[in-house]
């Protein structure tokens, strides 16, 4: 709520009286960059020329910034040649210098920005009165020694001014003939010869989360529901004691998503608030996050229980889950909610047809639903000699570290690989190299939770993308195969929007998205459940999906003129034959070969292979 | 799409080299505040003391932070206590003064905020140089002459400073005894003494809109559809031209929203990107709006045409829509796209049951929807005798203008006005006036298009809110009884939203919601179609509802101790009586009264008058 606001002097036109004020900080703070409060602060950086000042703060200000936390760096750059142009380096002058940059810095905290101020200050006197002059207008000063020997600077002297001064050609110069007095209660201490830039802006951050001007979900770091080694025996015994309820396979996949953090920042099942922000919203709508305050999570995360086990719980603090009679999790503060399954199913899928395959299982899944904090016990495997292609969201993330990785492409399958797919990686990592990636890594990343009884089967689709590597249609080097342990739910442009961020989780920067994505027939009328453009246009549109850039591709298919897979040009409509995967899976069945250049011989084989083990079976 | 950059020299940890760089100000216009690109620019304020530039300034500072655009004013008080606090009144040091002003403000531009800067500043060499060294930066600056008199000036006197100036006590005060050197050629001229606040505000919004600061839709202008009177023949011969499709009386009723503006920003029905932005966000996310770049829409404003007129149709760039014969609206630039109804009505009422009622209209509309730009001839009246209840958004802001409401509340209903909901308003309105509001008024805004057989027809209801008014449990003083041209969907939690953000647009900024607002009996079941508290839950998250308050209300019943309607309190409920619609309608069918207290008894004859010409009927 807010009016315009009038002072009774300038009052001439109407007979209303308001009293003047002033914007307040809390106001501002909702205001000026995301939600979550004022943060007008100044991070001050202090330290020898050469030491990394400039280094750090540029770096700090683009994250804070791309993390959408406005900032605003000041430094000899827009200082010496604006403001302080008037002043030289005399004794007094340099007082002068710093004074009114520390004006300056505070008038930029106060308006709510982050300001880091990136100048040597070498005299404790200056950086004192910075302190005092912020504290008395109740703003937050962070005092930052970037600390380098003095030798390592010299050795560095990006501008050449240490030769210079001791050439005697600048006098006065801190470090060679002005002294520069350390700090000696400064709020950190980033040592920057011995730590990257990465590490010492996640020790900035760290700083500034904890003083509340970051907000800690800004990092994105992933929220891994595990319990920490050295809480697991407590966890586990305490698990034991409590009363336990039974859950199924699919709920158990929704448990291991939960607990690798691929629905962050979810705690657990989702409450009945999120339930319905994702319903209705298609995103989480209450944490604090970059630009829209929103982040995308379009399909329920949740727990459907009888209501027989609903009344036995009820009023239990906490109760744990048990798969295949082994107790897997601990549910705290559960909250029970109904579960308006009609309601759920058109919400979430645009029908409520009870053929749909995962919709049945929600027709026939408890009447409530049980939302709490997860805490999750052993890591989840499933024993099934594909263990080794599991990998969480954080150990993804390293695994692109170690690779060097400046972007990572993801592309989401649930079907095996053909030429056609493979045409859409090759264009993005070309495009990607186009605009200046040196390393982009692609994420393979087939489905491995549940999927409807006639697509194929994880472990033939597995060896399947290993004869596509194998075969060098996709370079074994830059390339990720791993598995994604969601449940799939074939809810075309409300699933593609959960495919999509929960690789952004992982670290993916881009996602590739095609033609009807998540989709299947509808088993009504067996036409495309959703148009098959939808899935492209929803996702490109979402709120919420802040870190990453969606690449929308047009339509594959076999071009017989160029005996290759080719992205379809209707003007030549003649030239290109679309093969189903109803005709692909009658040709491999059948032991026939598709035309050459659809799919790798040695990937076509192993669907041969699958389908005719069916014919036997 | 970022990453943290690295210098070469400080990359020890990893062998990656990045290119350092700065945040460009596109970067930094997506992050701080709104969406729309980068706003930094200086609103320089001069003139005399006492010519109203504080008030001006806090006036401007306070409408742009509450539209979400960041921006801080420099003015004498954070500034002479500050950094030119060492600066006196002689010309060297007013030179100085001004000049170290101008740095900082181009600082604050750069940043990305709108600078206001409020000052004297007498001299045209320092504006001139401050627009020089802002131009030189690439940032816009206004120049803004708050122009008053020097003698209203002088009878403000609100710092008592020119009394002192003429009594000798302060030297070289501007107007007094030192020379203010009028802006030649500002952007702007603000005449303080013939100008209310308000209209300097519009003026000043005028020009920053117009030079692409302030986003236009950031006023939240009402965006009306009629055509301008001016070209009204025009538009009716073209439409008189053009190929035709007949109308139904509901798209009739959507065809007077859109055209009164309760749908803004849109243009018309929408098109496919919006339909569906609207289906799986609720919300519209093209516009520029403040805070989280998204406005609320949660209905479907669509037309459907039958595959018929589509194909009829397809391929013109414009044709006209006809109501019962006549041709009212003209339809440009369409985008025909499939009416997936199964999905839609699934995704809007969260089921596809088609015995509800309006989602058998869905089901018996045409195949097609058609988006356009809409253009609608006459105002549209239903001649039914309530016209002059009719009111468009812009109408009911300009009433309540001149009411010199502080505040409007609107309470949205279908049925007739119990003492439950004059309680809700009346205790709202008691809330209002405690937080400060000096005058609340009161929007009673009966929903006046299509309702459901079973619902109180819109005649009667008006009669019996008249007879609420007139047996004085609401002020007419402070009411205005309207009606409101939406057809009503009974699409609950989807819907209460709808009825919420239109009212927004027509200048509410608090909006009354109690249980199961549009909600219904499940056609199949006869159970509550939405869980009664999901309409206040979800309404009060929902996003881009940003310039009002929801103010949820617990349940009302009959308080048989008090006689009255009361807040239902769980701990007496031998108490209350909950009287449900059809008990009601029973009584007043048969003639009875309500228990004393339910309803104002003029009201309840109403009532009985209704549902007896029924019986009769």
């Amino acid at each position: 709520m807010c009016f315009l606001q009038f002072v009774q002097g300038m009052q001439r036109a109407t007979n209303v009286t308001y009293q003047a004020h002033h914007v307040s900080r809390n106001k501002r703070g909702q205001v000026v960059g995301t939600r979550g409060g004022f943060r007008g602060c100044t991070v001050w950086l202090t330290g020898l020329s050469g030491a990394g000042k400039t280094t750090v703060s540029m770096a700090l200000e683009e994250y804070l910034v791309c993390h959408g936390i406005p900032c605003y760096t000041l430094d000899g750059d827009n200082i010496r040649q604006g403001l302080n142009k008037n002043l030289g380096f005399s004794p007094e002058d340099r007082e002068e210098n710093i004074r009114r940059i520390t004006e300056v810095a505070k008038l930029f905290a106060d308006a709510g920005l982050v300001c880091i101020a990136s100048f040597i200050s070498p005299y404790s006197r200056d950086r004192l009165n910075a302190r005092n002059i912020h504290e008395a207008a109740g703003l937050p000063f962070f005092e930052v020694f970037v600390d380098a020997p003095l030798d390592v600077c010299e050795q560095r002297d990006v501008k050449g001014l240490y030769k210079r001064a001791r050439a005697g050609e600048i006098r006065g110069f801190t470090g060679i003939d002005s002294e520069y007095e350390k700090p000696e209660a400064p709020e950190l201490v980033l040592k920057t010869d011995s730590c990257s830039v990465n590490e010492c802006i996640q020790q900035l951050l760290d700083l500034l989360q904890e003083r509340d001007i970051v907000p800690v979900d800004a990092s994105y770091e992933v929220k891994e529901l595990y319990v920490h080694e050295n809480k697991l025996d407590l966890a586990k015994a305490d698990a034991e004691t409590l009363p336990a309820v039974e859950i199924t396979k699919v709920d158990m996949q929704w448990v291991q998503v939960l607990a690798e953090g691929w629905a962050t920042p979810l705690n657990g099942f989702m409450r009945e608030r999120e339930y319905l922000q994702c319903l209705h919203f298609n995103c989480l709508l209450d944490g604090i996050f970059p630009f829209s305050g929103v982040i995308n999570l379009s399909v329920p995360v949740v727990l459907p229980i009888s209501s027989a086990d609903k009344e036995r719980l009820d009023g239990s603090t906490a109760f744990a889950l048990a798969y295949g009679g082994r107790r897997v999790a601990i549910l705290r503060n559960p909250e029970f909610y109904e579960h308006r399954k009609e309601e759920r199913c058109a919400r979430q899928w645009g029908t409520t047809c009870k053929d749909h395959p995962y919709i049945k299982m929600v027709m026939e899944s408890g009447d409530w639903l049980v939302g709490g904090d997860l805490q999750v016990l052993d890591r989840i495997y499933w024993n099934d000699g594909l263990d080794s292609y599991r990998f969480t969201p954080t150990e993804l993330k390293q695994k692109f570290k170690e690779m060097n990785a400046d972007a990572v492409f993801a592309f989401q399958l649930r079907n095996p690989v053909h030429n056609g797919h493979a045409l859409l990686m090759q264009d993005t990592q070309r495009r990607l190299i186009e605009r200046g990636y040196r390393r982009p890594v692609l994420l393979l990343h087939p489905l491995g939770g549940w999927t409807k009884d006639d697509d194929v089967p994880l472990a033939w689709r597995m060896k399947q993308h290993a004869a596509v590597l194998e075969e060098g249609l996709l370079d074994p080097n830059s390339t990720i195969v791993a598995i994604f342990p969601s449940p799939m739910m074939y809810a075309g442009p409300t699933e593609v929007q959960w495919h999509c961020r929960a690789r952004m989780v992982a670290g993916a920067n881009f996602y590739i998205v095609g033609r009807d994505p998540a989709g299947m027939p509808h088993p009504d009328t067996g036409k495309d459940l959703y148009e098959p453009s939808h899935g492209a246009k929803v996702l490109t549109m979402a709120p919420g999906l802040i870190s990453l850039e969606i690449v929308p591709f047009k339509v594959a298919a076999y071009n017989k003129a160029k005996k290759a897979m080719d992205f379809y040009d209707p003007k030549k409509h003649q030239d290109y034959d679309f093969i189903s995967g109803t005709r692909m899976r009658r040709m491999a069945r059948e032991g026939q070969n598709p035309p050459e250049g659809f799919m790798a011989p040695k990937a076509w084989n192993v669907l041969k292979e699958y389908y005719q083990s069916l014919e036997k079976a």
